[in-house]
């Protein structure tokens, strides 16, 4: 008895509060979809995180620089502080990194360059790889080492973003979406880069370059919102946390802005470009050749792997020890952090005693520059020298670290070097008329900077980063003349390092195609396609199956209507058919084998005047074949439609028709032993233990082989196999770089080629990269592809030909056709035919 | 006689010089087929043509100024060389581009990025069109209306590439590929950026956003070398005509470094990035419907298209009237160039009265922005107001213009405006401790230039170009954030001007997906396909081709083995098939008819006594089908394979063997008319004229349409047709974000959506287009796809229903190829299948 005249009274507002908290709830559910709420997070989170990690790295190394500053009165505990302290760190590092997450060793850049192609390396992305690489990068990096923190924040600003679509798929179904994790993943790379050099455009920009094959434009956005939300938040917090008045870049220089170089100066840069191009190439082949030596060598190995940390705590005694300021240090600045040595190369001011400035004033970090003995040209290069090998073999410690940073400042190193050269040399500038001004060797160390690290990388867009990071781009030119020409000097000389590192860890990517080498015009896939296709048909017995499986090794199979006619119809995983293999020949089916003979045999007993005992064995494979139909369906997710499936075995000569009833589970009471079996054989788990001395006793190894031969000629059931129905197709005459083109855009495994629907070949990665490192120069070897010169006089020849054999195979193919298709068909044309 | 002793006295000489030639030219010609010497000649070229255009455009630009000021005693006179001039150079660059190349109209982004996307549009690409974009883009830049110069470069850039290839083509194969002139063409548009503004990496980035949709990093040097390169040479030209010092940047500013901006000054930052936002949408919808008027107003466009010139002589008539210096221009700094303008505007010094610089002296060009009566702030206003729909009804007229410059300029007037304002407001700075940092109106300025023209053309890489610009980064937070909002905005309320410009063209393009919708991925290519494809199969009559032909409209048609397979086999072009039935239904092929019923005739005449006149009209039509093979193949450019097509003919019951050697005009001796016929009929384009009363006449319509009838009841032969062999192929649950992706990846037109190799759909552009369009904002109305819905609950069921589906249907492949396939096989298992 409720009255209906107050709808508002009592139950309503509690009804009213709830609706409006689901509405909330689904207004909130439907925000958190949104890409940029994403975007913002991570952009938050990679603020924070990057901002908690370079605080740590600071207090690390200032407690280094306390305990070094507290024992000056003892040279010998001095160097003990130095030493002990970078070696306890990198071990700890070391260990903890191989204990929790041994994915999170190394940049990272490589891997997720191989994760953003397509492959999946699930253990990249995971909570624990993320903590390893969090906490071993800031120990490593608070060690002092020559390592960088840009390509670990990559890789973390990557597992930040799967771990947060992870999170945010609670709330909405479309973090699921597989496309849309890649493209967040490509936006998290930029993330990376923007928030370590608080560098967004040069972050979006290096990310691309170093991660993507091909980049979709539509993806933008997001990377330069998430990194410059990023890159915001992590300097407002340096603000915030009284570093700084407001925002600036991180290595701020102030170069003069009305005359920043003079034209005549530019063959000086143009020489640190070539210079830096040679010394990237020789930084990735001393670090490549360090691996591998550590890898050969089998002694040192066996003892390193042994002990897991040995070899990093060696290598950092190795570094520590000469870099120990009283001792080799002071003549390579030793004393100052990477940080510190980086803002003093990009000082302003000129340090070679000069006209104007001739007692150059060394105050605060500079004073590390300057020797009493020595000159600061010699302190530079041996400054150059020594990180340059250092840097090498640093960053193949196994703990999370970059070598980004270290290479930048051996190039601003280079360039300063090259600068103060200049400055000594003309002394009071270049310029003819006029004012007079004077060289910037800060300029020169900020192109070297560029040049260096764009030649390791292979990549242009350091010279961005190099503006967002001094805040200035009066040297843009320069840059960019430096960093073009080490990029070519270098990208003819040595894959990037990151190229390298995929090469040696065999990661399984496609390589690039070079600097514009004719060859890849002229090669086809016909050239390097494999033709001898391992192939199945619709119409193939269990045992073709069996021997394809046994020959090759390729992961998809085709699906051919028929050999003759060779028309492709699909692909199939090679594990689907190994499932199908195993399951008619696995035990279940031997058992419900040996349980239907016993019925049979029953059968046989009770009616002994049957006659036809020399079909038997047809007879009971085809009870088998019912049998496969029957279970599969009940195998199958979906019971009431795979009712069709059975229309091909239904359609049989039916002496057996009674049979179905038998195996059926739906009458335990009738024959309870084997329908209790067959009950147990469906739940597969608990079969093995429990029926095997019970029926199987009664099979010698004879009878099993004999079975196993019958059931490999049964015609193959497909229909519980899941089906690629649309792989990807070439024509034999697509070029290479059309197909490197499709094959990296789509990131594909394989292709068939086809013609007319005929299968004709196959290309997959493998052949693509022999082809490629065939004909693009690898360690400088350059191999002109075998078939290609065929074809150098013209391609009207060959597509002309080409045409004619489709002309004529199609002939073939409707000839086919038609003495199938015609005997149907009725046409007036027809008769006389048939006449015939 | 010749003395074989010395083999190097008389002829080698030359000899050994001519080989040196061949090898130097050839090694010439190898070098010349590098893509780095490409780049350096477009550079170049690019670097002269935009050096040479800027220097005309200011000698015309000071041409107006001299007349103007030399007038100044009558200011009617002064009016008149101030409109004049304008009129005439814009009236002769819309009449010049109009004889010359009427593609040359325009910026020509939206064609360059229709060209990129794969489409051609050659006639956008000839010496022609160069030559009246040059010509015509001078003129109306050098007439001073609110025209920007950008756009057209890229055009222009463009052009220079692709005549570049066709010459250089003269020395080498290699620019004859196709893929690799789009990857120069693309490096090519960075360039026409690059070398407009000095600024490489912003040109290189605006032209990936603007024209791209997909961009291959591999193909990033390019970009970068040559637009470097260009950007350099456009610099130093200007180094060397003394108008600069060094190298340095095109529109330099000189903010104070150590303090750029506070941090609370960035809310005022972020309203001006939204405020750009809303300005971009509606310069672009104003733009836009300025457009749609003049085209719908049937007699002002009546009279316009009477008078081409009429339309731009108005227009600028009406603009340099309001901007004449002593009318109206006084309150809008009429009197100053768009050059002149940014440079005042991106001054470093405060305009507004205030405490520090209390009396502002306004010198040189900042004049003009100074009025006694008036406030700044008013003339500020008025500018943007007036700029605002001058440069939106300018960039309409038909004259190679762009719309870029303007917009900038137009932003930075009104960044400027907010900074005046909050110099205004804050005249100490909002720097709360310490040091006074008064507000600089200028990196205001910066900011709403970056801002404005990012929301009308969609791109954040003007932040980049900003920097390129004014040589300075320090405001790169500022810029990046209000970048980033005006492109929100304007994105989620009008397309770019660029895309607009495209629909208005109607040219082919495919729309972009918008930011982030969710609909997106519940799409399926199932949702949208066309299920009722039109198809030909192998065993097709012409009828069958000739109905397909009518009823649609496609470009290509898809080839199945027959009807019952719906096996695909490739596609066909129409055109193809329209050649194939014209040639069967065409004069020749009846002329030959009529020629062999006359001999037929002939032949029954002189053996009456031949019984079988009922099948007369069969034995015409199969005597008529011969023919149809040899002439086919005597068409056919290779002859002596394609003798096999005519096997099926052969096969016929051959009563008419003798016929054979009667058309061949090897005898013309033996019956002279009718061979000499038939040589003329091979030459299809004689017999036109000559043989229109001859043969025709004796065949009356109802005999022609009979015939025409037989003719179709005949199988097409494929033989000669050009059969694309693997047409691309999609599965019906593919995703519409994937379908976008694979559509704008490799360019493609349709595809067809197949299962198991069954033809089950196709997806053309078009009905891509009308799925993004319903599933994207356009103009603010948002569908949701009818069919997307019944999916929202989980994938996991229509996947599992739809292989039940594939595996139904593949068991029916499976039925249908056993029917066909197994007489051919002799397996133990078939016995009983026969015996049944």
């Amino acid at each position: 008895m409720r009255w209906s005249g107050y709808p508002y009274t009592q139950a309503p507002p509690r009804d009213f509060l709830s609706v409006c908290t689901v509405r909330c709830q689904k207004f909130l559910i439907s925000r958190v979809g949104e890409d940029w709420i994403f975007l913002i997070l991570l952009g938050l989170l990679m603020a924070l995180v990057s901002w908690v990690v370079d605080f740590a790295i600071a207090i690390c190394l200032q407690a280094q620089k306390w305990m070094y500053g507290g024992l000056e009165s003892n040279v010998f505990l001095q160097y003990l502080a130095w030493v002990t302290y970078p070696v306890v760190l990198i071990t700890f590092s070391a260990g903890f990194t191989q204990i929790l997450a041994p994915q999170a060793v190394g940049s990272g850049i490589p891997e997720m360059k191989t994760i953003l192609r397509g492959v999946v390396l699930k253990e990249y992305l995971t909570f624990k790889t993320f903590v390893a690489k969090v906490i071993g990068l800031t120990c490593a990096l608070g060690s002092g080492m020559p390592l960088g923190k840009e390509g670990p924040f990559v890789h973390i600003a990557s597992l930040c973003a799967a771990l947060l679509s992870k999170f945010m798929s609670l709330f909405g179904g479309i973090y699921e979406n597989e496309s849309r994790n890649i493209e967040m993943l490509a936006a998290a790379c930029a993330v990376g880069v923007g928030c370590c050099f608080a560098a967004p455009i040069g972050g979006v920009l290096f990310s691309i370059e170093v991660t993507s094959t091909f980049f979709a434009v539509r993806n933008y956005w997001r990377g330069f919102f998430a990194a410059t939300f990023s890159a915001f938040i992590f300097r407002v917090l340096a603000v915030w946390n009284r570093d700084e008045e407001t925002i600036t870049a991180l290595f701020k220089t102030s170069f003069r802005l009305d005359f920043p170089f003079d034209l005549q100066e530019l063959p000086a840069f143009a020489v640190i470009g070539i210079a830096s191009g040679f010394g990237g190439a020789l930084f990735v082949y001393l670090n490549r050749l360090i691996v591998q030596f550590i890898r050969k060598q089998k002694t040192i190995n066996k003892f390193l792997m042994k002990k897991r940390l040995l070899y990093p705590a060696l290598v950092t005694l190795l570094v520590s020890t000469l870099t120990f300021p009283p001792g080799f240090g002071q003549f390579m600045a030793g004393k100052l952090t990477q940080k510190e040595s980086l803002v003093t190369l990009l000082d302003n001011r000129t340090w070679a005693k000069q006209g104007i400035a001739e007692g150059f004033d060394y105050i605060g970090n500079s004073q590390a520059w300057n020797h009493p003995q020595v000159n600061v040209f010699v302190t530079l290069v041996l400054f150059i020298v020594m990180k340059f090998w250092m840097s090498a073999l640093a960053t193949t410690i196994p703990v999370p670290c970059g070598a980004f940073m270290p290479v930048f400042v051996i190039g601003a190193a280079f360039g300063r070097l090259v600068g103060e050269s200049m400055a000594a040399w003309f002394p009071d500038g270049i310029h003819s008329d006029g004012t007079i001004y004077p060289i910037v060797p800060g300029g020169y160390a900020v192109v070297g900077a560029a040049a260096l690290s764009g030649a390791v990388t292979h990549t242009v867009s350091t010279a961005v980063i190099v503006f967002e990071l001094t805040g200035q781009i009066s040297h843009i030119l320069p840059v960019m003349i430096a960093v073009i020409l080490a990029n070519a000097v270098a990208q003819s000389l040595q894959p990037s390092l990151y190229d390298s590192i995929i090469r040696i860890k065999k990661l399984p990517y496609l390589p690039e195609l070079g600097w514009g080498h004719h060859e890849k015009y002229n090669i086809r896939v016909e050239d390097i396609m494999i033709r001898d296709v391992t192939y199945i048909t619709l119409n193939c017995c269990y045992r073709d199956l069996h021997d394809v499986l046994l020959a090759g090794h390729l992961k998809t199979l085709a699906l051919l209507e028929s050999s003759e006619s060779m028309i492709l119809l699909g692909s199939i995983e090679r594990a689907q058919l190994q499932a199908l293999l195993s399951l008619q020949l696995g035990r279940p089916r031997r058992l419900e084998y040996l349980r239907d003979r016993a019925t049979a045999e029953k059968k046989r007993l009770s009616m002994v005047s049957h006659p036809g005992s020399e079909d038997g064995s047809q007879r009971v494979n085809q009870e088998v074949r019912f049998q496969i139909s029957t279970e599969e369906s009940s195998f199958s997710p979906t019971p009431t439609p795979s009712m069709k499936p059975l229309k091909p075995a239904l359609k049989r000569p039916s002496v057996l028709d009674r049979p179905t009833e038998i195996p059926i589970p739906t009458s335990p009471q009738d024959h309870s032993g084997s329908s209790l079996k067959n009950l147990f054989c469906v739940n597969p788990e608990t079969e093995d233990l429990e029926d095997d001395f019970d029926v199987d006793d009664d099979m010698t190894i004879r009878e099993i082989a004999e079975w196993e031969e019958n059931q490999l000629d049964e015609h193959v059931n497909f229909d519980n196999c899941k089906i690629d129905p649309a792989p990807f197709q070439l024509v034999e005459r697509t070029s290479l770089h059309k197909t490197h083109t499709i094959f990296s855009l789509l990131g594909l495994d394989h292709a068939y080629v086809t013609s007319i629907g005929r299968l004709i070949g196959v290309v997959s990665l493998k052949e693509l990269r022999k082809a490629i490192e065939g004909s693009v120069a690898v360690k400088g070897v350059k191999v002109r592809p075998p078939l290609s010169s065929f074809r150098d006089s013209g391609t009207s020849g060959t597509s002309s030909s080409n045409s004619e054999n489709e002309a004529t195979e199609l002939h073939k193919l409707w000839d086919r056709h038609k003495s199938m298709s015609l005997p149907r068909e009725h046409l007036a044309s027809d008769s006389d035919e048939k006449s015939q």
